[in-house]
């Protein structure tokens, strides 16, 4: 019975982390004006995409949109109602960096689940959940041809990196799988937000082209 | 008897389709400036590129390529042949943009019947033949670092999906492959074409950066 | 006894080339102002998904870094060594060129030994050296947003052909893999040397875009 609820917490935040991914991609195709259709595929290819490629990687197969197709339709619908509701989003721009936060925690845990439950070792565990938690975004940008936020931006991949140790050290801990999931759900939350609020980042590496 | 000639129609339209998709982004890699060798890969990567995703995402082994490596000969070798005759290209402009449409056309089906033969849902078929149709040109437009064409064109990728769903709407009605392939062609053709003539285009999605 | 070492060689070329091409990545990534945890996933991407990307098409798993997650160790370290020694790495250029063609020479030959031990065919032992050989560079070009210096670069690519058809070459001619493997490697590396010293390049295709 336990664990049942953990499972259905899990998929009901992983459905939400999938309409807010495919929704701010919708937005990014916006800046480019691509056409409703291109704003599907980016939709679809940035929510769908790291865990397509930590399945690959893993070769851990069918995908999640190969065996469950009406996710196609989840993420191109939350893609075209973001068209729909464009005028609104400067005003929700507050619970979209919240609900993206969430999408990034969901995800991490997610990707850290799966290997897990095919016995790779512990840091392909780790690089498992930043992989499904980040790499949905570094497609998004690649093909919206720029230098992928991920490297910059606030604590963005460190975030997933801290969930996912939290998550692990608190599995290993015997708390049981509810306790791990808020723990490293809380943790990475919390960092993420303050990260944006106080405009946290890691010291950046910079290398002037003269020098080389 | 029937069934040899299907394959052998698309066999040779396959052919056809991954020298015309090298040769227009061999033409995509001088604009680029690239050298000889860059020119044969990137046109290897445009013609094989879509297929080898599909066949990837689909867990579909051994790809093409890799069963008949004489296609990279094939891709190579159209991707250096324009080089040759590159001074006669823009007069065979419409002639290109005609091939090219016929491309997109044998590679949607062939993504189709590939899912189809792996008895995966409606919903991956389509998918398997617009990625099978359309990533190859993503992949050419990504290593050229702009955004990729598909997003912005004249109709491109949603003639991959329309020329998906119609191909599957007469398989399902029992018309037989032959009329099928060449009602889904058919349609694919005429839209495809209707849309570079008369600029037909979807609407765009357009968001300005101050809005966020 | 004899086989041993070479195994022992090709490691040990190996963990230098990862560490090499993780260290030119990291200096990519400040020219980019990437921040450390960014500095590291780059590094990590160019040194090991060339081989990921083979064996993704190969379909040999598990990939290099999930059998030995230690390499992610490696090649994120040397990354971050890379922004320590920042100060000297124009100083160190010229043993950075060289370690870097010591690298591109090695992955080739360990793409083609795979394949090779695969069954593959002869063309496809090539490919699976070139794509070894390059595509990391490839993907930290596209992670940066900029058209992959692969295809525009002294004899990059090239030397990859020429080491894999060398070292293919004795090995048919049956001298040993000893021999086969130091002979691939000397003519690559003069070839990839003497490229950057005397500026030798492939000739260029050159496409304006009013032709088209």
């Amino acid at each position: 019975m336990y664990s049942i609820s953990v499972e259905t917490v899990i998929n009901a935040l992983y459905l939400v982390a999938i309409v807010v991914e495919a929704m701010t991609a919708a937005i990014a195709a916006g800046r480019r004006q691509m056409d409703w259709l291109g704003v599907c595929v980016l939709g679809s290819v940035t929510a769908l995409g790291g865990g397509s490629v930590r399945d690959i990687v893993l070769d851990h197969h069918p995908l999640s949109w190969v065996e469950r197709p009406y996710l196609l339709f989840v993420t191109g619908g939350a893609a075209l109602a973001t068209i729909a509701i464009a005028r609104m989003m400067p005003r929700l721009r507050h619970l979209f960096l919240f609900l993206d936060a969430i999408g990034l925690v969901v995800f991490t845990i997610i990707g850290c689940r799966i290997a897990d439950g095919l016995g790779l070792p512990l840091v392909v565990v780790v690089a498992s959940g930043v992989i499904t938690g980040c790499v949905g975004g570094v497609l998004r940008d690649v093909l919206c041809a720029q230098v992928p936020l991920l490297f910059r931006a606030e604590l963005y991949a460190t975030v997933s990196v801290l969930v996912a140790l939290t998550y692990l050290a608190l599995m290993t801990s015997g708390v049981g799988e509810g306790l791990a999931l808020l723990g490293g759900s809380s943790i990475g939350l919390l960092v993420r937000l303050a990260a944006i609020r106080f405009h946290w980042s890691l010291p950046k590496f910079i290398y002037g082209d003269a020098d080389y």
